[in-house]
C-alpha cells in the first residue's frame, strides 16, 4: 500500500526532542511551500480527525493514567484515522504533506522511552500506516542542553509526557540521536530559526528540486 | 509475565459468534461458583475500567466510523487497561476471572473478519495483555443457522458490528470454529442453557477440579 506509485505528493516527517524546533521549521517549510504555489498540508499528531482528537484527550489526560501500552494504542487509533482519511488521501491528490511527528516518535517515546517491545510495536506501526512510510523523515539535533532549555522557556501546559522523569527524557533523545537509515536525515538545530531553516531548505532541494526550488526565496 | 507461578486464580475466556450465549453461560458459572464460596469475577470486553469505557464509546460510535486498524487499536486501548488494573491484580489475589470475550474475538473478528495481517495482530495483542494468557478458552460452538436466530430474537441494539455484512459474519463464525490448540476447548452450545451448562461445568471439573467441584450442584 506504500510506494510512490499511488502518489502525486511528497511525505515528509519533521522529528526530534521537546524543543528541537519541530513546529517552527515546519511552519517555515509551509509557508515557504505556499509562497511558490506548492500544495501543502502540515499534521500534527495525535489529532487531524475526530477520532483522533477523542485519542488526543484520552492519551493527555492524567485522570486516567494509560499505562505504556494504552498510551501506544491510544497513538496508533490516532495515526490510523489520520492516515486513512487525511494523509493518504492528500498525497494521492498531489499534495505535499508534512507531519510534525510521526512513527519516529513512537520509536523513540514507546520502545526507547516506556521500553515497550521494538518488533510489537513496529508490527502495530504497520497496521497503522497501512504501510506508508515517509519519503524522508528530517531529525532535528539538539545539545541536550539546548534543548531543556527551549523546552523550559517555551513550556505552557504540563501533560503526561512532559512530566516523565528525566531519565525518560535522555532515552528518548538517545533513540532520536540513534535513528538512521537511507531516509533519515539528520540536521544540527542548535542555532537560530532562520539559519537551521535556511539548512532545512537546502538539504530538502538536493533531494527533492522540484518540489523544494533551490534557487527559491 | 504469563504463567501460573505469580498467580493464584484461574483465568477462564469465553467465545463464539453473537448469540452463541456466551453471557448466560458466563453469568451460569460465575453464580455457581460464587455459591460454592469461590472469588470470582467476570469482565467483559470492550470496557470495565474508565480508559476502556471511553475506548468502548468510541468503537461503538457510528460517527465515528473507524477503520480496521483503528477499531483493533480501541480494543486494545480497552485490553491493556483491563488486563493491568483489573485482571492481573484479581488473578495475582487468587480470583478467578472468567472474561465474556478476550483475544480470540480479536483473532476471529479483526483478523477473519476485518482481514488485517494475522502476525501484526498478534504482536499487537501482546502488548496489550502483557503476555498474559487465558489458562483455558471455551469456544461455544453453534451451528449458523442456531447462532443466527438468537441473534435476531435478542437483538435490541444496532451497532457498528451488528450492521457488517453477512460474509463478515461468516468469515468470524469460521474463525472461531477454526480455533484450536492445547487450551482451546469446543463445546456444542445448540442446546438450552441448563444442558450446555452442565457440560461445560463438567469439562472444566475434568480440567479444574480444584475450582469446578465435580461433585457440587
Amino acid at each position: 500500500m506504500s510506494g510512490r506509485v499511488t502518489r502525486g505528493g511528497l511525505f515528509l516527517t519533521v522529528e526530534g526532542v521537546e524543543g528541537a524546533g519541530k513546529t517552527t521549521q515546519v511552519a517555515r517549510l509551509a509557508e515557504r511551500l505556499r509562497a511558490a504555489g506548492r500544495g501543502v498540508l502540515v499534521v500534527r499528531e495525535p489529532g487531524g480527525t475526530p477520532l483522533a482528537e477523542e485519542a488526543r484527550r484520552l492519551v493527555l489526560d492524567p485522570a486516567l493514567e494509560p499505562g505504556a501500552a494504552a498510551e501506544l494504542f491510544l497513538i496508533l487509533v490516532a495515526r490510523a484515522d489520520l492516515v486513512q482519511r487525511v494523509v493518504r488521501p492528500a498525497l494521492e491528490a498531489g499534495t505535499t504533506v508534512i507531519a510534525d511527528r510521526f512513527d519516529l516518535s513512537t520509536r523513540a517515546y514507546q520502545i526507547g522511552g516506556r521500553g515497550l517491545g521494538a518488533a510489537e510495536v513496529a508490527a502495530a506501526n504497520r497496521l497503522a500506516t497501512g504501510g506508508l512510510q515517509p519519503d524522508l523523515v528530517v531529525v532535528l539535533d539538539v545539545a541536550p542542553e539546548v534543548g531543556r532549555a527551549r523546552q523550559a522557556a517555551a513550556l505552557k501546559r504540563r501533560d503526561r509526557m512532559e512530566l516523565a522523569d528525566a531519565g525518560f527524557h535522555d532515552r528518548v533523545a538517545e533513540a532520536f540521536r540513534a535513528a538512521a537509515g537511507p531516509d533519515i536525515l539528520h540536521l544540527g538545530a542548535d542555532g537560530p530559526p532562520d539559519a537551521v531553516h535556511a539548512a532545512l531548505w537546502a538539504a530538502l532541494a538536493r533531494r527533492f528540486p522540484e518540489t523544494f526550488i533551490p534557487q527559491a526565496g
